[in-house]
């Protein structure tokens, strides 16, 4: 029998493409599997989701057999900093004030220009691309260069222009570090359709209460997301120089930072007011478990958070802190930790995680009408996993598979706007080899002035 | 200048095959990096490691180019149980109990047969292979049909027939469980080159003192690894009727079970004097973080261990709890739980858990004369991982990429005593759509009779 929504939408049966025999994870409300279906794509927008010829294949201008795979929404990655893919492995395992003083702010400092931002945001494309992930989130210094390698890559993104008040590579005045950030949301609003800017205040610990307030208002009078790194470490209060007692969420609550447009990272040392606070603002969370485990902040409480009615999706972070984009990877670790951490083998299960990967991550960037899954009249932001290898046979569950099993280079197909920009496995119109080559030019001049040296 | 080494090797200049243009990350005591290096392999051993030219090309039969990627010995995976990968994905996210009664165990008593155990293994061979896997330690029912699919697939494994005091599939009279294994020891040892036998207790809650005992002592007189699962859950010593305040640490030890050649798995409910226990046995430790997180078994105290001198491994456990092979993946796994546990950035560095997965795996097994790391004189299992990719650029520290931001996949070539088993990403030897063929046809019958259905 068909699904209620195959019948409407096969009526006009014409499409640019056709994807078929496949095992089609919707992550649509139901978290309906459809086992040897099709997905049509016309115009860039999913035009059908049905069974096994519920769409007339001669009426596709192309026909993808995904050879039995899964067919899934994009992955979103929720936290990113795209260029830090050029420090990825530089300094590893040290305590965090050192890795930072001694490795990543002084690289920084010596190597960040418009030019290294344009090329290792392509090298986060490229592997984002072919790891599966179609959204990303992200907030750096030199964000137009970003924007700009994000255009030509054919991601989706939501774009900041990070502000901090001390002098940075891009904003040697910090007395502008505002106006700066505005002034990228300008440049890119509605300019790119799928380029969404926003505004990221890096931290209480190095935003006055006056530039967080100032940053905020500018994101809400521009209808932009507002990011914020939250309670990252246990002493950010101390940091901050919070009075004692204060918690950063409720600091920040009440300088009125949290609503529905603020996404709030890692959120790692909450109490049970600072979840209530956060259930109650509509403010969402982006969880890193990778760069959180890796640099020992601690461990996020997520599941309390998820119960709290947070919107909470699923980031890798930097490729400084973790050291990769494979956002399965982030699943993996994010499904395992919090049963770890709370001694629940039932909790975070594979659904839970892959809607966090998908929808529940498009929720935190408002863009969850538009993508995050598979449903009639939502952008063809898909991708398409080769599930006939070893580590996934058999199969039982689908969604095991992503949670538990699949790695991103399981990837063979992706597709972004109803435009393939992965198919076979291999970057369509992106130079890889010139894409590392650059990337290896600089590393090597980072090498050379990294304190540990080359 | 030539290492001391390289002087003596390279006299006797001729060759089967030799590796070149690798970045040999040799794991010999000094973890002595080689950058564009090559390694020269004759009669199944290593017989030179070196800088570029340090071996003549054209002394060789075969001159294979890696590339420029990384060259290091094999993985060694301290904790299997093979044919469960047929369970892959069966059952997840479920209360142990519930998991085992309701899932596995139905799933075992009725669809394992000696010729599933053989399909199960031949998959788990092929998933070892393509992602770095050299060497395995095993124990499960029916192990015979497990070594007669290991030496088939061409992987080192140390393999036992598994102890139960209740009947199984393939022992069911409990009256001859160890029996049956010092049957399986006697069969297979001396037999097969690349097969080491070993005797596995399950645990102190599934076999008698009685039974513990008599297996320890016909392990001894045979001169193989004694391995049992020790302190999974925190309710051991109760599930096992140890007397209160009696760990089961403790427990073994007074039993006379610990020592040089026992193999302990999981150990993750230990006190400070189960420690000091273990590290003055000498027995040593297969830790396995990933399926220690996805069953909420809880987090082993590795960095105390490594401490005591405990020799700690690395593992990935069956497939019904991980739920893939990927020692790349527990690598990562490792190196941030006990970051995250510890709330130490430092503990667990790259160097460490790259030498938890070659040759102190090797240690646990009795095996690191003979295999774990690249030095003149070992066999040759040793495998190339390709990082012309972007999720490995640019590269500043091979070991940190090993840990942080290789996957299975990266590995392009695997050779044990060597031959040449993976080339260019595919098996050699193996006809993986038959293996793939024959696991969804299994796959298919277990999920016919599972309670969830198919």
């Amino acid at each position: 029998m068909p699904l209620p929504w195959e019948v409407v939408s096969a009526l006009e049966n014409t499409a640019d493409t056709l994807i078929c025999n496949a095992t089609v994870v919707t992550v649509n409300p139901g978290f309906d599997i459809v086992k040897d279906g099709v997905v049509a794509v016309d115009n860039g927008r999913i035009k059908h989701v049905g069974g096994p010829g519920s769409f007339p294949a001669d009426a596709a201008a192309e026909v993808i057999d995904a050879g039995g795979g899964i067919l899934m929404p994009g992955l979103i990655n929720t936290h990113t900093h795209l260029p830090m893919s050029l420090f990825r492995g530089l300094a590893d395992d040290l305590p965090l004030e050192k890795w930072l003083t001694e490795h990543i702010f002084p690289a920084e400092a010596a190597h960040i220009t418009p030019a290294t931002v344009q090329n290792g945001t392509m090298l986060s494309c490229a592997e984002m691309l072919l790891s599966g992930t179609t959204t990303c989130c992200d907030g750096y210094f030199y964000e137009h260069a970003v924007a700009e390698a994000v255009a030509q890559a054919g991601i989706r993104a939501v774009l900041a222009q990070g502000v901090v008040d001390f002098p940075t590579p891009d904003a040697p005045d910090p007395e502008k570090n505002v106006d700066r950030a505005v002034e990228f949301v300008r440049t890119w609003k509605n300019r790119h359709s799928r380029i969404m800017p926003s505004i990221f205040c890096h931290s209480s610990y190095t935003c006055s209460a006056d530039t967080l307030q100032r940053a905020k208002q500018a994101a809400t009078a521009a209808g932009v997301v507002f990011q914020i790194h939250v309670a990252e470490t246990q002493n950010e209060s101390a940091l901050a120089g919070i009075p004692d007692g204060v918690s950063p969420v409720k600091y920040l609550a009440d300088l009125g930072l949290l609503d529905e447009d603020t996404l709030a990272s890692h959120c790692v040392w909450l109490n049970a007011v600072d979840i209530s606070i956060l259930g109650d603002s509509g403010a969402a969370v982006a969880h890193n478990p990778e760069s959180n485990m890796k640099l020992a902040s601690g461990i996020a409480p997520v599941p309390a958070l998820i119960h709290a009615g947070v919107p909470v999706g699923l980031g890798t972070d930097g490729c400084a802190s973790n050291n990769n984009l494979d956002m399965f990877e982030a699943m993996g670790f994010a499904a395992k930790l919090h049963k770890a951490a709370t001694g629940d083998p039932t909790v975070l299960d594979a659904e839970t995680v892959v809607r966090m990967a998908t929808i529940e991550g498009a929720r935190t960037l408002g863009l969850d009408s538009l993508t995050g899954s598979i449903e009639p009249g939502k952008v063809a932001d898909l991708i398409v996993l080769d599930t006939r290898r070893p580590h996934l046979s058999p199969m039982y569950h689908p969604e095991s598979h992503l949670v538990y099993a699949v790695q991103g280079a399981d990837t063979i197909h992706v597709m972004i706007d109803g435009q393939m920009l992965v198919r076979d496995g291999r970057l369509v119109d992106m130079d890889v080899g010139e894409i590392i080559a650059r990337a290896a030019e600089t590393g090597a001049a980072i090498a050379q002035t990294d304190s540990r040296g080359p």
